[in-house]
């Protein structure tokens, strides 16, 4: 590590450190997690958050839980294992990620099933590795594209938090701006807030400015008057799911920012690893809107703040129709219009 | 008063009566205050907001200060008139209101001043109802106009509060909404809830629940969905100043929504009592824009929500340009498009 960002979950001489992300932005503590149950614990407690955060995390949860199993007999070995991983694999059951990295680290197992015990644990240590390392390259690889679109001394917005603390380092919309700080750019971040949960103000403005990057945190209802200001030439947010037409659900909120962006003539871009990419999904009227509970609304900061019974609308996600994406940016390239012919290509 | 509205400010058996707003929305108390500097407390604590509100408390509070004056002299009973009117006016020293309510109360003393001065304290009463009564007809006129822009059946979406309780009656935004509902008409409100002070959620809901109306809370960054789903067909918003061409300055977050609405092909309404309209000022760019402390973005709900040091932007208003503006509604009729020309008529 170095002082100009933060890694939410690595493994250093046997220990699993994680950043308690529950604690941002009042405190940075780093967990110190030598036992299974910790890290069980740690996913449980949304103390690690970001889908593949939590799949690194739970990588590397593995390797501590079977660390002391028995080396002379790879069935006695394997009961273990498989044991530790359905056990982990209940602290967060609706973590695709989690099952992801689990069935990974399995494959692995299944692969050196030949080998010794020990030199299988050697492995797994090296899997878990690999999934930390591949995450870290494709949210590398997402921001050096996504690059290419900016330049220095602009202003950028950005919504919620597609940053590094969910993923292994860099994050997605992030990805560029730590980039771009690399290089020695000048750019002026604006965080939106992010309300009901405000990821932007707690992590979003947290992040960057632990890498001394320059961001002006904002309630979500003044990203126009910044717009008009003049002060954004960019939008750029991350993507809980892109259907194959290139409609982009992503935390509420999003859909606005894409029309304050087109109304000011500033591009609007969407960061995306292709495993955000669901082609079985038509369109964004296809993705399931989650709604969530109203008092994330009326009583979010521990104080209510509406009225006893009020009415509330609170869907976690919207879509924003491809029309108003100007690009979307993956690791293998940057799309842009023609989402429906192109995306398929991605996976060819 | 009925069960279907709330009157914040009223005066009754020589009580003047105030809605403790800064209680709402968890507690509904109505102070009972028989003493001026009772009414100066609830001037300067804000439990009066709302500048015709706090005008009209004032002039009842004025009544609370001279009923005990001596009645035997015009000057000994002046001098006690004049050191309550000057005490009451260093309650709120920026609000208009306040002290356009002292004046007109002084302008009807002298008006009577050859009358006996127990005549004068009844002439005053009848003042401060008059100023009462004037800005209920206002504010009713404003709806009773902007009522002929929407229909039954509608869903209308609000920013901040204009409402009831920062008038004598009905508010100025909020206005066509009461009347829709003494109509019977089937409507449906979402109300923004205006990051960072939240007036949507804790006034606006509040008071349209009070009165039966169908009120659903949003977050600020929610809008743009509710538009999209084809919930909203008007918007209606108050202002706190209409330039000479028509943009209109109002709480943070009413640009947005304007570019929101036009975006969905929904019509944008300003309701503006001809008080706020501003002559002098040529446009918005004229227009002083307040920017308030972080700390209202940062720890606006008593527990910190955003890193210590974070550099925010918190104007208090924005300004929607008059392109945007699909219609001006006041008390004198309803101005669209050609406001530079339309405006000054108002005046005439």
């Amino acid at each position: 590590m170095t002082e100009t960002f933060i890694q939410s979950v690595f493994f250093e001489n046997g220990v699993l450190k994680i950043l308690d992300q529950t604690k941002i932005p009042n405190v940075t503590e780093f967990l110190e997690i030598t036992k299974i149950e910790d890290a069980w614990d740690a996913i449980k407690q949304l103390k690690v958050r970001g889908a593949p955060a939590i799949g690194i995390a739970a990588a590397y949860g593995l390797l501590l839980g079977i660390k002391n199993a028995p080396d002379h007999s790879f069935d006695v070995f394997y009961t273990v294992f498989k044991k530790q991983s359905d056990y982990l694999a209940t602290s967060r059951p609706t973590a695709v990620n989690l099952f992801w990295a689990l069935k990974r680290m399995n494959e692995r197992v299944q692969k050196e099933k030949a080998h010794p015990v020990a030199q299988i644990k050697e492995a797994l240590e090296q899997e878990a590795h690999f999934i930390r390392n591949e995450d870290e390259e494709v949210c590398r690889t997402i921001g050096e594209n996504a690059l290419t679109l900016l330049h220095d001394g602009m202003g950028i917005l950005t919504h919620c938090n597609a940053g590094g603390i969910a993923t292994a380092r860099y994050g997605t919309a992030l990805a560029p701006l730590y980039l771009a700080k690399e290089q020695g750019w000048d750019i002026k971040v604006f965080a939106d807030e992010t309300r009901p949960l405000l990821q932007g103000a707690r992590l979003t403005a947290w992040e960057l400015m632990q890498a001394g990057i320059d961001v002006t945190l904002i309630t979500d209802n003044m990203a126009a008057m910044v717009m008009q200001k003049g002060w954004v030439q960019a939008v750029i947010v991350g993507c809980d799911r892109v259907a194959a037409n290139g409609d982009v659900a992503n935390k509420i909120g999003t859909y606005g920012v894409a029309l304050l962006a087109k109304a000011h003539n500033i591009p609007f871009y969407v960061a995306a690893p292709i495993s955000t990419i669901d082609l079985e999904t038509k369109t964004g009227a296809d993705i399931p809107i989650e709604e969530r509970d109203a008092s994330e609304i009326t009583e979010g900061f521990g104080k209510r703040t509406a009225p006893e019974g009020v009415k509330v609308f609170n869907p976690a996600f919207d879509v924003t129709p491809h029309e108003f994406v100007t690009a979307i940016i993956t690791e293998k390239g940057i799309l842009s219009g023609n989402y429906e012919g192109e995306l398929p290509k991605l996976f060819q």
